[in-house]
C-alpha cells in the first residue's frame, strides 16, 4: 500500500510521492531557544520524528531539517530578565534543546540550521524578493507586500482582503496593507545587528524558515511539519516568501499536528499552562512522555493529564516487562523448548500467525497518515499475546532454538524501534537515575536522625563523613539536617 | 591580527581567507557508529568544536559539517558478535555518539549527515568519477585509479610510483595500481546493499566524505579537518575524488589533530590501549576530559596519564571556584563595594588592566593557530588575578555597582565559553549525578547491616520497604546484601 498523507494545502489524504524517488525530504519547525521546551512543543519534535523512522523503515534515505531559531524578541527579553547576555540564553537553551530531544527519543534531524549562521542566505532572498517586486522598504524596515503574491491565504485558507490587523497580524503605521509582514527589522539599540543593505538589523522570523529550508533541500522539497498553530500567519509566510522568490510550489505535503490541551486549553507558554518535559520526564520517565504523545492520531488533541500519564505508564511497563522476560527466555543459559516443541507445537503456530497479523496490522496503521495511536494499540497488543505465551507455554529442559520467539523479540524491537521506543534498553534511562539523589540522599539522613536520637553518635557521624567524601555536605541544623551538592569538593 | 592556520596541504600556517566573506564553511571526520567513543576520538571533535566557537566570537558564520559514517565493515562485525541487527547498532551507537558530544561540550554541528541518507548523492559522483575517465569496474566493485589523478599523494606527500600495497593499502587482485581504492563494494550475503548501475553493494568509505561535504557546504569549502591517521589514505582519497570529480580544489584549509598518546602509543580501539570518553567522564567529569585536550596546542600528541588529567581536575576546580565566589559577590544580596571604591581604588584599576592585558593574551593564543594550551593557561591565569583580588579587597558595607568585578566575570564567561567550558554552571553535571547512585545505595546497605548486627531489625526491614519504594530491589544473601535497580516497579 502506498502511504497516505493529509495534506492542510488540499485538505485532504494524498499518496506520498517524493520529488526524488527513494529519498524524502522533510523540514520541521524547531524551537526559539528561550527557554527549555514544553510537552505541547514536544509533540512537534516526536511526529516528524515518527514519520521519519517510518518512512526509512519503508526503505526511504531521509534528509530532515529542522531549525534552531536563535535570533528573536523572546530571547532578548529573556536575556534581559535573567541578567545575562543573549549568547548565554542562546547557548544555554540550545545545548538543553538537544539534551531534550535525544531524552525524548527522537534522531538528531540531519541538520539543525541556526538562523545566526543563514543570515548571509537570508539576506540573499530579500534581494530576490524586491526584484520580483514582492518587498518594500519603509520606516528602516522591509516587508512583504501580501497584495503583490496572488496566492496569499492559500494555506489558511483567507481572503487577503479580509485580513486585517488583529489577533495574529501585527499592526504597523509603516505597511501599506495590515497582514504585510516583516523580513528585515531596523535594530533596536541593545540588541543583536547584522549589516544588510537596508542598514542595520536582523531578519524576521518567518524568513529563516524559507532561506533554511530552501539552503538544504533545495527550491522543490516533499513534507513540512509543524504544530498546528503556525499555519497562520507563519507557514502562510514561509509559502508567501519562498514561492514569491523561485515562482514555484516549494513544499508538497504540509504537515500539522494537534495541540496539547490542558483543561481544555492549549498547552502555551503565554498561557502560562504548561509542563516542562523535562519536569515530567523526570517524575514519569521520558519513555512514558512520548507514548503519550504518541497515544492519539497527530491531528487529534491530546489531553494532558495524570490519568492519562499513569495509563501509559503502566502500558509501558507491561510493555517492557515482557521485553524483558522474552530475552530472558532467549538467553543461551535458560532451559529451551526443544526445536521441534518449538517449531511444531499448536502454541507456537498460532503464535507465529499473531506476529504476521499485528505485523500487518501495524503498517496499515502508520500507512494511513501516520496513525501512532492505532500502531501503539497493536504493539501492546502483540506483546500481551507474546506474554501469554509465555505464561502458558512450559520451556523443555533440553536447549535448541526457538524460532518463532526469535521471531517475536525481533518484531518487538523493531516497531518499538518505529516509535522511537527503545525496548531493549531499561525503561528508566540513565538520565533518570540522577533523580534518585534526592530521595536517596534523603533517606540516608533520615536513618541518620534515628540513629542519633538514639544517641549512636559514632555511626552518625560516620555517614556524614562518607557523603562528605562523595561530595555531598552535611549541615546539622535546629530543624534537622540540611544538605548540599558540593562540586568543588569532588 | 587576522587568524592564522596551519595547512597541512601548503605545510605552512596561512592567514584564513574565506570562500564567502564572514561565513566559514568547515567539515569534519565524525565517527564509525559501531562502539562509545574513546578519548582519542573525543579530541577529533574538540577540536573543530573550539575553532567553530573562536571564529564566531570573531564575528563569522560558521557553517559545520560532521558525519556519521553508519555503512562499514566495523559496523557489520560489530552487529555479528552482539548478535542484534545492524540497524541496532547503528541506532544504538549514533545515538551513544550524540548524548556523549554534548556531554563532552561540544556544539551540534550543524550538519550531520548520515552515510545511508546519501547513497543517492555517491552513486552520483561515481558516475561522474567515471566520466572524467577515473574510474574503472573490476570483479563487481568499482575503484578509483591513482594514476589517472596527477597530484594524487599532495596532502600526504607520496608520489603515487612509491606506493605499493602494504599497512596502509589493501592488496586485491582486481586493482591496476596497489593505491588504487575502492568507490563501491558489490555486496556479500547477509550485507547491507543499495541498488546502483554497477549492482548491488555499498560505497567504499572514503566517498562519503566526498559526497556529503559538497552536498551542504557546496563545491568550495574552508576547512576540513581530522586526525593525523586520517591525512593518508582517507584524505588523500577524498582530495582524488572531489577533486577528481568538479575539476579543482575543493578544500582550502586541511587541518589534522595529534594523538592522544598512552606510553608512548596512540591510543586506538585495533592497539586495545584505549579509555572510552564515557568512562573517563564518569570518574572525572566532562570538563576535566576536555580541559586535557585542550591542555596542549591541537597538533601536539598528549599523554593519557592519571597525573594529566588530576592535574586539570585540580586547575578547574579552582576556576570554577572562583567564578562562583565571584557570582556570589555580585549577587544582590550580597554586601557590595560603593561605587566609588570599586571604580576608583588602585585594586579595581590594577584588576582593571588585567582583565584586559588576559583578554588580549588569550585572542593572541587562538589567532596563532587556535593555540588553546596557551589560551587555557591565560583564562586560569585572569582566574588567579580574581580570586586574588577577591582574597584580599574588603567588601565595603553599602551596596552599589561593582563595574570592575562584573566585567571580569562577563570575561570569564566568555572565554570560558570560547573553549567550551561553561563556568557559570556547576563543574559536575546532571549527567554525572547518576554516577553517585551506587555509591550512595551502597553506603545506605553498609549503614543497614551495621543496623542488623545489632539485630535492629525493624529499621533494617524499614530501609529495605523504603528502597523498594524508589525501585531498588534488596535481596539479603550469606555474602551479604545485594540490590538491582528494578525498572518495572518505578
Amino acid at each position: 500500500m502506498p502511504i497516505q498523507i493529509y495534506n492542510t494545502l488540499t485538505g485532504k489524504k494524498e499518496p506520498l510521492e517524493t520529488v526524488e524517488p527513494g529519498r524524502v525530504k522533510m523540514y520541521s519547525c524547531g524551537p526559539t531557544v528561550y527557554d527549555y521546551f514544553h510537552v505541547g512543543n514536544a509533540r512537534a519534535f516526536v511526529v516528524p520524528d515518527v514519520i521519519k523512522r517510518y518512512l526509512r523503515d519503508r526503505g526511504y534515505q531521509v534528509l530532515h531539517v529542522q531549525n534552531v531559531t536563535d535570533i528573536d524578541d523572546k530571547i532578548i527579553q529573556r536575556a534581559q530578565s535573567l541578567g545575562v547576555s543573549v549568547d548565554e540564553v542562546v547557548d544555554r537553551y540550545t545545548r538543553a534543546y538537544l539534551e531534550d530531544l535525544l531524552r525524548l527519543g527522537c534522531e538528531m534531524p540531519t541538520v539543525l540550521p541556526r538562523a545566526r549562521d543563514h543570515v548571509g542566505p537570508m539576506i540573499d532572498l530579500i534581494r530576490v524578493l524586491f526584484d520580483n517586486g514582492l518587498a518594500y522598504a519603509a520606516g528602516g524596515d522591509v516587508y512583504f507586500s501580501v497584495e503583490r503574491f496572488p496566492r496569499y491565504g492559500q494555506l489558511s485558507r483567507q481572503e487577503v482582503s479580509q485580513l486585517e490587523a488583529g489577533a495574529r497580524v501585527e499592526a504597523s503605521a509603516h505597511k501599506r496593507h495590515p497582514a504585510d509582514f516583516v523580513l528585515w527589522k531596523a535594530a533596536k539599540p541593545g540588541e543583536p545587528w547584522w549589516e544588510s543593505p537596508w542598514g542595520r538589523g536582523r531578519p524576521g522570523w518567518h524568513l529563516e524558515c524559507s532561506a533554511m529550508s530552501m539552503a538544504y533541500l533545495g527550491e522543490r522539497f516533499d513534507i513540512h511539519t509543524g504544530g498546528a498553530d503556525l499555519i497562520f500567519p507563519h507557514h502562510e509566510n514561509e509559502i508567501a516568501q519562498s514561492e514569491g522568490a523561485v515562482g514555484h510550489p516549494v513544499v508538497t505535503y504540509w504537515v500539522h499536528n494537534g495541540y496539547i490541551n490542558v483543561d481544555g486549553e492549549k498547552m502555551s507558554k503565554s498561557l502560562g499552562n504548561f509542563w516542562l518535559f523535562r519536569d515530567v520526564a523526570d517524575r514519569w520517565g521520558a519513555p512514558v512522555v512520548r507514548a503519550l504523545l504518541l497515544s492519539k492520531h497527530y491531528r487529534t488533541p491530546i489531553d494532558f493529564t495524570e490519568e492519562a500519564l499513569e495509563a501509559q505508564a503502566r502500558g509501558l511497563e507491561r510493555l517492557y516487562r515482557t521485553v524483558g522476560d522474552l530475552a530472558r527466555r532467549l538467553h543461551p543459559d535458560a532451559p529451551q523448548l526443544s526445536s521441534e516443541a518449538a517449531a511444531a507445537g499448536p502454541a507456537e503456530q498460532a503464535l507465529e500467525r499473531v506476529l504476521q497479523e499485528k505485523e500487518a496490522a501495524f503498517h496499515e496503521a502508520m500507512e494511513d497518515d501516520f496513525n501512532t495511536a492505532m500502531a501503539l494499540a497493536r504493539l501492546f497488543e502483540l506483546a500481551r499475546e507474546v506474554n501469554r505465551y509465555l505464561t502458558e507455554a512450559e520451556p523443555a529442559p533440553q536447549p535448541g532454538p526457538q524460532p518463532t520467539l526469535h521471531r517475536a523479540y525481533r518484531l518487538l524491537i523493531r516497531l518499538g524501534g518505529i516509535l522511537g521506543l527503545r525496548l531493549d534498553e531499561p525503561l528508566h534511562s540513565r538520565a533518570d537515575d540522577g533523580e534518585l539523589l534526592v530521595p536517596l540522599v534523603d533517606l540516608i539522613l533520615e536513618v541518620r536522625q534515628q540513629v542519633r536520637s538514639e544517641r549512636r553518635f559514632d555511626l552518625a557521624d560516620q555517614i556524614r563523613d562518607r557523603l562528605k567524601a562523595l561530595g555531598i555536605q552535611v549541615e546539622d541544623t535546629r530543624e534537622g539536617a540540611r544538605w548540599i551538592l558540593s562540586d568543588a569538593s569532588r
